[in-house]
């Protein structure tokens, strides 16, 4: 199999105001008038899976593998989630940590978890300068030095910054931004380690490259994925809730709000933009959001993500459970709550796919498109993320002042 | 310490679209008012502090350890997710796990975790007839009888439906809807078998009672969210992001998001309501969600929790970092970007805490109250869950019909 899309419950046939064929046709067109400017602006994620060299991944991992049993990535934001959704769709079960928090207690965690003298970390800062990295390795040097270990001999860097650490083996990031290194060294490095079959996810993005090459949303799943998201936007529909029936793709839901989060929102000259990304987990959340759904405010679009299970248990009895099996009732609830929403008229989308490489690669690259289209649809620049600079500045001049300093409190109890 | 709130960053001194001195005694006049109905109205959970057997949760507790060294809670939702809140915050290294899903890969990482010989199964669900909770306790049955154990010694039943589950003992599910039962024998029980002190849990729910008491927002804390959550929603701020800078709270933020969800978005006479719960986690998801926070659309309140880490490690160096620590970047990151929320004029509360039993009970304790009282203020009610029952409906016909059925596809790729 491979990935595929319905969006029939996004039509006006299905949901009241849902989309109509003209207006499919009409951000048909946009889409095929901004597909080459999509590509001449792409900072390079588009190649990646032709780009990338699978071989030297795997060669480095299996070197890894060769010495140490564990590998931590002390990394954050895009330098984390590519790898950890791979990780957790791929091989749950393997010995690969993220650190990708200042808060000590997850380098408490992790630090209990392994035997240092066993494990490597891979510290990933495009800039070499992120603090919350710098500041976990640093520590984790000092672990590692407290311990007699050599922290240059447990240490590789993925840095566009080669003097930032020292470290045995430096390995370049990639000219991409960090959202958008999923499918390169940065998510293929700890996902090799923990045994993921990388060349096959690279094929299954070059799979997804082959469709969404092409220029309209009826062939191309990116743009189809794209237009979904943008005239529900425009239409009030601007809470966008991913929501896969798979505990392996919690992780995928992450990395899918920090892509749409960070790419999409933006100032712009006909005001501000953005689409906000609300993570749920099926069938978890019908006990939890469902509500909220159903009855509340007409401001969500909802995709679903169906990816059957790897394991089953069948489960006995005598009602109307007997014959299913637990996979069987997550299918059952994804497809009776898709029919409850769109009954409800909550425009609603639905992807397939299977847990194995191939199709997870793929996953990655069409969402990619998907929001460097909607980027161009809504005419945001879906590469920078200058919002988040003051607050660095802050924190910086507070560190350098010798703490916090806020303005005082108005109105506490 | 307790918990303390800060909603200086909510008035229109600090943030354009602010709240004015004026909006505050009006909404602090309706909380007045609404002051005994909110009592009269309350299911239960109000007095639970009180009302809890906290000994005989402590005796059940302390039985169970006597025979097993994990325990497993079956259970969704509301029967999961305050247990969980409390494990998480409070004693994270604890063989407790929660089964709270369909997918059966959860059911299997979990059954490999864990001796079944060692392990007691609580299955928890108020009508004993949740589907999920069903079938996965229906499994793990058959897993223990396999293993030549029997099921009934090794489950504990928490419901209202006595009958429902054969088991050694039943335990009563308190009279108090799912989502409110965090601080009853429901959340307590996997948390004393944790480790957990409970008893310090229920004293701080127990202060929580007190200050909530109040019928003013400027004496009690729970008041003071709500008018916090109420009024920005009112304007336009309906998204509501709670953003512990703790990795302990994470759960919380879960257990966060369905209370507010599944008790306000409703349907009510004069047009639908809710407010949009978006769980961020800090520092991480400073490299996520926070681009879209400053810069685009301004529908975004945010909620701080600031939590100290219960450990810590110190950050060598001889540039900005040197002289702090993990957690003292943890701080200054928050503070840093709580100011640059302002300054951009996104609407913030500050609630702090330490990762102690009292403030952990009192902080679940104050939220509960606080959505009450937003439900008052908005004219919904808290407790039910209408909108859902229409998806279980469908899913029990599919499931008695044979399996999925779906309207077909209108458009596909």
């Amino acid at each position: 199999m491979t990935l595929s899309v319905d969006l029939s419950n996004i039509l006006e046939q299905r949901v009241e105001c849902g989309v109509s064929e003209e207006e499919l046709d009409d951000v048909d067109g946009e889409l095929r008038s901004n597909h080459d400017e999509l590509r001449e602006k792409d900072p390079g994620f588009l190649t990646v899976p032709e780009d990338v060299d699978v071989d030297a991944v795997e060669a480095l991992a299996d070197d890894l593998r060769n010495d140490f049993t564990s590998l931590v990535n002390v990394g954050i934001g895009g330098s984390a989630l590519g790898g950890r959704t791979l990780v957790e769709a791929l091989a749950p079960d393997a010995d690969v940590y993220f650190v990708d928090n200042a808060d000590p207690s997850l380098l408490a965690d992790v630090v209990d978890e392994v035997e240092l003298a066993d494990t490597v970390f891979v510290v990933v800062s495009k800039s070499g300068s992120t603090a919350e990295t710098v500041a976990n390795y640093r520590v984790v040097r000092e672990l590692l030095q407290h311990e007699g270990l050599d922290p240059r001999r447990h240490s590789v860097a993925v840095t566009g910054n080669p003097d930032a650490f020292d470290v045995s083996r430096v390995v370049e990031f990639p000219d991409v931004p960090g959202r958008y290194s999923a499918l390169s060294v940065v998510g293929l490095l700890p996902a090799a380690f923990a045994g993921v079959d990388v060349e096959a996810v690279v094929e299954g993005a070059r799979d997804g490259m082959t469709r969404c090459r092409k220029p309209s949303l009826h062939d191309n799943p990116g743009y189809a994925l794209a237009a979904a998201s943008y005239v529900l936007g425009e239409r009030g529909f601007d809470v966008s809730v991913m929501m896969p029936y798979s505990e392996r793709l919690e992780a995928f839901a992450e990395w899918y709000a920090q892509l749409y989060a960070e790419s999409l929102g933006k100032e712009r000259e006909r005001g501000r933009y953005g689409l906000t990304p609300v993570r749920a987990l099926g069938t978890t959340d019908q006990h939890s959001l469902l509500q909220l759904l159903v009855d509340g405010p007409r401001d969500k679009q909802v995709t679903f993500v169906d990816a059957p299970a790897r394991e089953d248990f069948d489960v006995p009895g005598d009602d109307y459970l007997a014959g299913a099996s637990l996979d069987g009732l997550r299918e059952v609830e994804l497809e009776a709550t898709r029919t409850s929403l769109t009954e409800s008229d909550v425009p609603n989308v639905r992807l397939s796919i299977d847990l194995v490489e191939e199709d997870v690669g793929e996953l990655l690259y069409t969402y990619m498109v998907a929001v460097a289209a909607v980027a161009e649809l809504a005419g945001v620049d879906a590469y920078g993320q200058p919002g988040v600079e003051h607050g660095k500045e802050l924190a910086r001049d507070m560190l350098e002042s010798g703490g916090v300093h806020s303005e005082g409190t108005l109105f506490g109890l």
